[in-house]
């Protein structure tokens, strides 16, 4: 039988990236991504996803010598909440976009079946087709990043809920009189973990007069800190970033251990930038949970970052495409 | 066909409570209730269970007119951890049980096919099967007395996890940084909203000097507040004890909001003493989920008591020996 291949997209709110995906998940051919840059309006953003998908298969058709019609569709990841049956986007206050048809808009522009799934769930979802969780029947993963997102995977499916909202893990209280969150909730893990509250922490230290490194690795631009920065002072020495990041890890693990408790499941997985920080925080993280959790839940979970930076999205996009054309991955 | 029925046996650190339930959920016959005084050791106890399950079916045999060899099975329902598919309660600290074979202690007791499954599954599976979360295709619950456990069912079926833990939601953080629970973790929901917690706070609040009527009701004795006389002061117009509900409202409120934005779920079910609160507590409970979750999830979810006060883990009980002996209950 003729292999397929399926694109895979996915639409953050700086870039887009695109790769297409041999049907088994073993090769992928033509990853390319481009900035989104949303400011210029929808169609231009999706006149640019098309150009994308196209330039890749046509990559593909060179590299792996495929015929462009063994190419079977587009899976799409974008930012939610959406819509998947009617394929629409509802609102992404990153992008701009209110009920936007993205799935059919997409599919009409490069002529390919197209389907449509949250970003967090792709990137879990190809983590877990391909990736650190491979296999495992029970998964559950955040992408740490400019928010925290989150997806579940069970017995080889997504878990969507009643209206595909489910896996908001970034918005669960971890602090319920904490610090107040862009969604309006108090305490949320986001507001403790992602990116830029992670720089706002260390920020906020540095500005009580904590001793670090960090205002020289940044020109004394305080403004210009981000998670990345702290990871590099931490990698550097500087104990100040090593407490930021051993604080990150004790709001991660409080949030970790109520997903062992809740979900009991084989393998947690943290994808996106965090995962840069290293052993410097999966090593305390796992500490935290183990302190946390139940003792029989904790034995039977692996804590574990993506395996793979940069594509965890486009596999996993392709990977829906399969299971909501074909039934499975 | 020829009815069939099936016996349920929940198992309480306090009671133990059995019942014969249609197989079509649609009746109960021969509910009996006895202490379960586990002191007594694990042989009396379960002499005692299979004493109840006898009296049950020859109740039921009487009264609904059948023949003996209709009642198919036994479902029981004990705290957990627990082995579901070998039958043993691994370790239930009130109880006093370790390794404890009880499904095929009970069913070699009573002649009977037996299965085994979580007391708060149970409960919350019974609510799907014929109760307050009827029909449901989500559903997640919570089981608040002594303790709280959590049972979650998807798709008809109870989700377990990859070793019988899952639903362990009344060990999910809502304040890292806050009480100490029993399970040795700080800020469980647990720790703020069981019927412990809420005396316990409240008697904190009236050691502290607040001015209310539960002294009285307790003949001056502060060890002697309850869950129930908190609510009983509450439905008397006390004000401090109208205070320690709404608060009690609020905790729930965030653990609640987490199984929202996890979940996004058709229902929640609250099962157990706390629902004697009533309106008092579900009002603001819903108005603190409504403020601390996402809105397109809120907005899907019915949040409710349990519609079967007492027989919940029974009718459960014996919908899991369905589930577990055919596949669906």
């Amino acid at each position: 039988m003729t292999v397929r291949y399926i694109v895979g997209v996915d639409i953050g709110g700086t870039n887009i990236v695109v790769g297409t995906v041999r049907e088994d998940g073993a090769a992928i051919h033509g990853v390319r991504s481009v900035p989104t840059r949303p400011e210029e309006g929808a169609p231009a953003v999706i006149e640019r996803i098309a150009g994308l998908v196209e330039e890749s298969i046509s990559d593909t058709v060179r590299e792996a010598g495929i015929a462009r019609d063994q190419v079977s569709g587009v899976g799409i990841g974008a930012p939610g909440p959406l819509d998947r049956a009617r394929g629409i986007v509802l609102l992404t206050p990153n992008l701009g976009w209110t009920l936007l048809p993205l799935r059919d808009l997409v599919g009409g522009a490069v002529g390919l079946p197209a389907t449509l799934d949250n970003d967090a769930n792709c990137a879990i979802y190809g983590e877990w087709w391909v990736g650190a969780a491979k296999g495992a029947r029970y998964v559950v993963g955040l992408t740490i990043g400019t928010g925290i997102g989150g997806g579940i995977v069970v017995d080889g499916k997504l878990y969507h809920g009643t209206s595909d909202i489910a896996g908001e893990i970034g918005h669960t209280t971890i602090d319920s009189t904490g610090r107040r969150c862009k969604c309006g909730n108090y305490g949320c893990l986001e507001a403790y973990a992602s990116g830029p509250a992670i720089a706002a922490r260390a920020v906020e230290g540095i500005e009580a007069g904590a001793d670090s490194t960090l205002p020289d690795l940044v020109g004394g631009d305080l403004s210009r800190v981000t998670a990345q920065s702290v990871y590099d002072a931490a990698h550097g020495g500087d104990e100040y970033a090593l407490e930021v990041v051993r604080e990150t890890a004790k709001f991660l693990g409080a949030g970790v251990a109520n997903l062992v408790n809740i979900f009991n499941p084989d393998v947690i997985v943290l994808v996106g930038g965090v995962t840069l920080a290293g052993d410097r925080l999966f090593v305390p993280l796992r500490a935290e949970v183990k302190r946390r959790a139940f003792k029989p839940a904790v034995e039977r979970c692996r804590i574990v970052p993506g395996a793979l930076p940069g594509t965890a999205g486009v596999f996993g996009a392709a990977a829906t495409f399969k299971l909501q054309t074909w039934g499975q991955a």
